[in-house]
């Protein structure tokens, strides 16, 4: 099977096909080619079980899409996008990317099938960002999207043209929405959810990070390890089972920003924990205030989606794939 | 006031600006100048209190939404759009149509508040089609988006536009889910839904109409006075009370087509009643299956939103309005 990750140099798409070839399989099926494409030059890995090419490539430029899928990936991993945070400054960037790149996707798929059959299946990651407050106590599977952010309201955009192009027969879809993903890995990037990694992946590693919200900030997680899990089965899921309605609320856990700190002070001791700054930053506060806090993710569940469900695994998880097991730099 | 309506040559457009010249004001505030656009010529009124103008345009084409844009209305009606048979028919016209449309003169609604400030009211009319099957009893304002249709896709992907466009400050947006519009004067028209008035409408003029599906097939209703009504009322509404959710399921009846009939009996007699012809259609009705029957508009009534509360009332409103009071052609 031909798999292709657009998005692929983010920090999903590099642990997602990191994965890939180490199984060499998904969705029960042999991997026979794996397509690398992102805006920065995705990494080749260093050997592999399979053909891999790489390109860079931006989604929203006219003729991208159409070349991505001229040679029938089977298999569509759709992760590029602009985050949170750029979205709401650049306005038209985060339209022209998160919107109209995957509308030229989806578009390019549909007209590649009129020539002559295609509909693969394509996993998209959407985000908890399509809802926005006032919230029920734990948001359900039949809560409205009304997000409020530029970002939200295109992943919301994206999952209804999704649905759609699926309920027509172009394509396959299923979308997943992912938790905030937490500890993040590398660099901090413009998400405006970045500290609730910050706060704990720069402590581990001796350096000081800085809290810009309230410790009774509640908030919904995942890891990345459990984000790879959700695509993979999201790429083998029997979608007759899923029905029309194909995005998903993604399970996590529910935690404050407080219960991240003693579960930092768990694992990692005081003088780690104590290397987190508070500076309230008004404006990462009123976009956070409009955030989900948990959620019942019954049909996920129900479908054989799993992620952790303690705090302290997600913090060891990290430990164990990013710092090879040593806390403190 | 300039105010200006998209779709005008449309049959809520035509009632709509008919009710605004007569009145003479809007919003509480007297109208300088009515300009009426539509894909076909809207009618001319023959005498008017304000500026009339009317122009043949398509919103989908380049240019058409900044011509439409560049003279500041302050009031701008968007009713334009392609009905929910023709956009399944036509996949690309309804995206273009629908979807383009909208965003392009949202689009150039922004772009003319960069120039110079400018942020003009837009009513849209949206409809219940935004949502799907499985339903539960009644749907309140908190359900969730799922459209089966691609009709239904297209209007909440623009609701999504003009929260978000309001939301950024870029115009002052709300949107009013229209429940069935019965009955429907005129010619039939494309819109899958378009029997649930025939079956009045053609029997009333002394003609007979074909019922595609079983008389229990329940909906939800409201006449075109009621349709007025709402957008009269949504143009004058303080969207402060309103909200970032800008997209309100409009008030209406619920009713089954056995009740339609029962109603039309009541109204004109077993002789009318009879002209309506059994011809089951497994297209229409499996588009209808997939539609929602029953509202509980919490919101829209406390926002002073009204709506018929018996059919008997919706019968005899066509009467007296398109009929001049006589039954039987």
């Amino acid at each position: 099977m031909h798999v292709l990750i657009i998005g692929a140099a983010g920090m999903i798409g590099r642990k997602l096909s990191g994965r890939l070839l180490a199984d060499g399989k998904v969705a029960g099926r042999g991997i026979s080619r794996l397509s690398l494409v992102d805006v920065v030059a995705p990494e080749a890995p260093a050997a592999a079980p399979c053909a891999v090419d790489t390109a860079t490539a931006d989604l929203s430029e006219p003729g991208t899409a159409e070349r991505l899928v001229a040679e029938r990936p089977a298999l569509i991993f759709h992760l590029a996008g602009v985050v949170s945070g750029e979205a709401e400054q650049n306005f038209e960037k985060g339209y022209r990317v998160n919107l109209d790149g995957s509308r030229l996707l989806f578009e390019a798929i549909r007209l590649a099938g009129q020539a002559q059959p295609y509909k693969p299946r394509v996993v998209f990651t959407s985000s908890i960002a399509v809802f926005g407050a006032p919230f029920p106590e734990a948001i359900g599977d039949e809560f409205l999207q009304t997000p409020l952010t530029s970002y939200g309201t295109q992943k919301a955009i994206t999952e209804l043209l999704l649905s759609d192009y699926s309920r027509r027969g172009f394509l396959d879809g299923i979308g997943i929405r992912l938790p905030t993903i937490c500890i993040r890995p590398g660099r901090p990037n413009l998400a405006a959810s970045g500290f609730f990694s910050n706060i704990l992946r720069e402590p581990l590693a001796g350096q000081e990070a800085v809290l810009p919200v309230d410790e009774s900030v509640r908030h919904w997680f995942a890891s990345p390890r459990a984000a790879v899990g959700f695509l993979l089965h999201a790429a083998g899921l029997d979608l007759a089972e899923v029905g029309p309605r194909r995005n998903l609320n993604m399970p996590g856990l529910t935690a404050t920003v407080g219960e991240e700190i003693e579960a930092l002070r768990r694992v990692a001791g005081d003088r780690v924990a104590a290397l987190i700054r508070r500076e309230p930053d008004p404006a990462i506060v009123r976009i956070v205030d409009g955030w989900p806090r948990n959620f019942d993710t019954k049909r996920a569940l129900a479908l054989g989606f799993r992620a952790e469900t303690a705090f302290d695994e997600i913090i060891r998880a990290h430990v164990e794939d990013e710092l090879g097991g040593r806390i403190g730099g």
